[in-house]
């Protein structure tokens, strides 16, 4: 069965296309009696408006483009989740990319979105993004484009964000606060601004407690689908390298994971001989023996904040109005779990 | 900035809009002059083809719908990812919708999906929905419809599955040839097909083995984003109802790290006193304590089968060819892990 046309309408009842189509938008020209006939067969023969046609006329697709890095992924499922659950109700569609951390294939993906007319694009950035023409080209098509979780400071748009800084800094102190005094950061990979944040905070928490900054005490990870591997073998190196440390900050949930897997299988005690703290809260944080101390990330919170600034910018650009660019910051708060120890000042 | 038009292009060359459009699509009866011309400033002005104007002559948007259970789930987060990179290929752009195991929701992403044109829909089904005449109604529309995972038996469509039975009965046989005797099961909702087929492969793999059948053993779970709870939930309940069980096998990985969680806390050993089979493979199951045995259900496989077959289907309407239904029946595999003992027959 093929979708019925316009034309299939027009012809059983032997009337004009041009009757049709203005019967079924309500045009005062046409009589009430031929509406309703119009009307009837339509919905009898469940004829469906041609969105191509609708979207030509209207320039508005209805749909919106997310760009994400990884889909495998407690957090950036949950942020999926929370744009899809806004989109819906504003009856917007959601076409979803994975950039696979990959620049160059973020770029491909902004070209294909823009061709597809979507009404927005939300993204994500790749580990190695470097250049930001890509970005700025939507927005100088006057397409609406929204920045969370990894962000480019300098690209003028707005943006969903935690701050990562003020959080690295509560987690450190919080290894510090437990007694730790030799710590360890597993850092995110160089280029993405929320790993050069956290990275910030942990040193400024270590410096405004008077324990020296010591750069050999920082690991990277690309904190890419590997990561519960690259925990495990920073894990053991940080070991070799270093036996007196007795915390670690870790830049992400999975590798924090991986690096208690390691110690767990050498036998090393968390918290007693090494605390650790990740980033996110994944829910298998929860789970994992001993369970992890964690930042909370609110994933499904920022897609919804996400989606819903985009939907106020599509607005605005409707109506004419001014856009104004705005800077989300969410809250996030510390979990602590087990493989922390109370803090010194609340013991008996 | 707003987008570049052929009318722009015509205005500048100071020649008409068809010979503009002409000369992109390399219509011979436009000079190889004119063509030039004309490439050259569409392509310094960044003209873009309206992908609305495309569409309503191709009649193809070039997009897909997906609609699956949940997102926040590593199973169907595999899938997608699954999809995306074969959708990718083609040039494809995937619309994914999140049908919360919502019949009446489902419904309604469908016609969603049929209104915004997309060129074929695959679909894993909500645990609730009992009628088919949404997916009925796609296929009527000759779009193409792929079903994975949770189908619907009597829908006439491709299918891209794993053997729900066998690999449930292979679960179950493993428990057995561990020594086991008295064997629970923690099954899914009552409607999906995959939860009855586990169900089925259980209940056949004790008769096999002249275990009785015992219909107290066996408890529901709606394995919906209550999983882990329901699994803590079962397991407790279970150890009050029935002190004798010496093995579970449970519909799925979440619910299983539920039981597990809950026992560690009893103090109830694993797998020494029980032993636990779960389903699926989710990663959680490889880092917790102790380790999950499983069985391994090859999500990003089906992902992209299920685009490959919606592909295949979508070439066949195009060119006119008769369309054929596949049922795709991927392998799965039990992964051995730490919750259950080694099988007697190996046993030194």
């Amino acid at each position: 069965m093929k979708p019925v046309t316009l034309s299939d309408i027009a012809e059983r009842l032997n009337i004009s296309i041009t009757t049709v189509s203005k019967a079924l938008k309500d045009y005062p020209d046409v009589s009430p009696k031929t509406k309703a006939l119009v009307k009837e067969l339509a919905l009898t023969l469940n004829y469906r408006p041609n969105s191509f046609a609708v979207n030509l006329r209207t320039k508005e697709s209805k749909t919106i483009g997310l760009i994400i890095p990884v889909i495998v992924h407690h957090f950036f499922s949950s942020v999926i989740k929370g744009i899809i659950s806004q989109a819906e109700k504003k009856g917007y569609l959601v076409i979803i990319l994975q950039s696979n951390e990959s620049y160059e294939l973020e770029k491909k993906q902004i070209d294909l979105l823009i061709n597809q007319r979507v009404d927005g694009i939300i993204i994500s950035l790749a580990n190695d993004t470097v250049d930001f023409k890509h970005l700025n080209d939507v927005i100088s098509l006057d397409k609406p484009l929204i920045m969370f979780d990894k962000i480019a400071k300098l690209v003028k748009c707005s943006k969903v964000i935690i701050n990562d800084r003020q959080a690295a800094y509560d987690a450190t102190q919080h290894l510090i606060n437990t007694g730790c005094k030799r710590i360890a950061h597993f850092r995110g990979s160089l280029l993405p601004q929320n790993s050069i944040d956290r990275f910030l905070g942990y040193k400024k928490a270590l410096v405004d407690n008077g324990i020296p900054y010591d750069p050999n005490l920082v690991y990277i990870c690309e904190c890419d689908d590997k990561s519960f591997e690259e925990g495990k073998k920073n894990a053991i190196k940080l070991l070799e390298d270093h036996d007196d440390v007795d915390g670690i900050f870790i830049n992400t949930d999975l590798v924090a994971i991986g690096a208690i897997a390691a110690f767990n299988d050498l036998g090393v005690k968390i918290p007693e001989t090494i605390s650790i703290v990740g980033f996110s809260n994944w829910f298998m944080s929860s789970v994992i023996s001993p369970t992890l101390t964690t930042v909370d990330q609110p994933g499904f919170e920022m897609g919804k904040e996400a989606f819903k600034q985009l939907f106020k910018e599509i607005r605005q650009r409707k109506n004419n109005l001014p856009v104004t660019y705005e800077e989300i910051v969410l809250k996030t708060s510390l979990v602590k779990r087990e493989s922390t120890k109370t803090e010194l000042t609340n013991r008996v």
